[in-house]
């Protein structure tokens, strides 16, 4: 067990009978408050572990920041609390005069979404950020192994059943990097915060893999990131395919076993 | 096909090589704009249908509306746009002058999250909604016997394996209604929306069957429905647990075949 996981008391049910109290793991959740100079921004629910990560991407895939050039300092706020230690973290910016915190909040608050209609929303993003012209090529048996080595990576999604995770691979389906959280957007934005501290975005000729469901957010925050390929293990709505579509990403879905459906960008895959 | 899922155009990998594009479904996913007495309130990514029952959820679980008498009126707004028309919803307040706009939109942009600690968030909703207490018993059978109810009323989750589901069940496990979106938190404020608009909240003695899993927030918005049992057929998160022990809530979670974990709130169950 680590740090994402927490025990807890259950009593199961089974043989037709509820039995005595006894220990499980479940995944942990709890609060982290984004701070900008001081200023709360955002709270996520999140699993505790890598909060400087979190911060660094939320920040880039919301479009708060454009680079790691764009960050001076993330701490971790360590005042009293009754749980509270370490559940805010601070960013300081290399130019805080640039920071419009009433524009900011009211784009955070709005759930990344720019607009009444998902055709504004999805002209909006690409106003704010180009279309990505990558011209990496995945052969698709890169793709169709990607989630067998995702799995091997997961040690607290199998103890608990309750996370989400993403996995970073270059094109030739090497592992770099994984997440694992409650929220499948904290995930992804660990991850990408990871590479962004490391000054290695935008993320070029990479791909990311996500556990589960492919949704407008998710393929926006891996734009934010110049990711060209995103694979998925289950299905995407209709905004994730449109948004794939219109940003030049490689978007694939239903990866099990040796088929997949390919929704955008087939001629990076072959 | 119903409105929830829409056509699009992809290409299937099997058998060593990549496909023709042919159709399929997916999931739609489009913002819907909720606007309080003409002011924008929130963005959220939804799947569209029942917009006005999704709006009047969210204003109660939300903590913006404490019953149907504070709601005047619901209206789908229909003015132009590229794709807009009817992604936007009013809603006009009994008393609109109690309606304070800044502290509203500063808890509902801060994700339903009160506080820096989990502690502190558990309190902050503790102080403005009391624990219940709701003396209703439900049937370990009836508990066990949801999720193949549910699967039988997911007809969007069948063909397009891109929606989370929400279902109300009285103590004897009567369906009463179910709600599918791609968004969790969506599928749960339509359920509880529909019952608002009906007059039939708070749900006392009633159950809610969650498709997927358990986090803090989807337990908070149960409690603000009044919904005493919380039934899911995957995992909790801790907060989750908490939550549901200091709110007086059951709580079951990976009900699967003959049995499942209860995680809070076993004295109802028998």
């Amino acid at each position: 067990m680590n740090s994402s996981a927490t025990t807890i008391q259950l009593r199961r049910y089974k043989g037709r009978r509820l039995g005595a109290e006894e220990p499980d793991v479940v995944a942990r959740e709890e609060p982290l408050e984004i701070r900008v100079e001081g200023r709360p921004l955002s709270v996520v629910m999140r699993t505790p572990g890598y909060d400087r990560e979190l911060a660094a991407g939320f920040l880039l895939t919301e479009g708060v920041i454009r680079s790691a050039k764009d960050l001076f300092d993330i701490t971790m706020c360590v005042e009293e609390g009754a749980a509270g230690k370490g559940n805010a973290v601070d960013v300081a910016l290399t130019h805080p005069g640039s920071f419009d915190f009433e524009k900011l909040t009211r784009h955070v608050f709005t759930s990344s979404s720019c607009g009444i209609c998902s055709k504004a929303s999805i002209d909006a993003v690409m106003k704010r950020r180009k279309p990505l012209s990558d011209d990496v090529r995945v052969p698709a048996s890169v793709l169709l192994g990607l989630p067998q080595k995702l799995a091997r990576e997961q040690p607290t999604f199998k103890s608990t059943g309750g996370l989400h995770a993403c996995a970073l691979f270059d094109a030739e389906g090497r592992l770099l990097d994984v997440r694992e959280d409650v929220g499948r957007h904290n995930a992804l934005d660990k991850l990408i915060g990871a590479a962004l501290l490391e000054k290695r975005t935008p993320l070029h000729g990479h791909i990311v893999l996500l556990s589960g469901r492919t949704s407008f957010e998710m393929m926006q925050k891996a734009h934010a990131a110049g990711i060209p390929v995103v694979a998925a293990i289950s299905a995407p709505s209709s905004l994730a395919v449109e948004f794939a579509e219109e940003s030049g990403q490689t978007l694939a879905g239903f990866i099990r076993g040796r088929s997949m459906n390919v929704y955008a960008g087939a001629e990076r895959i072959g």
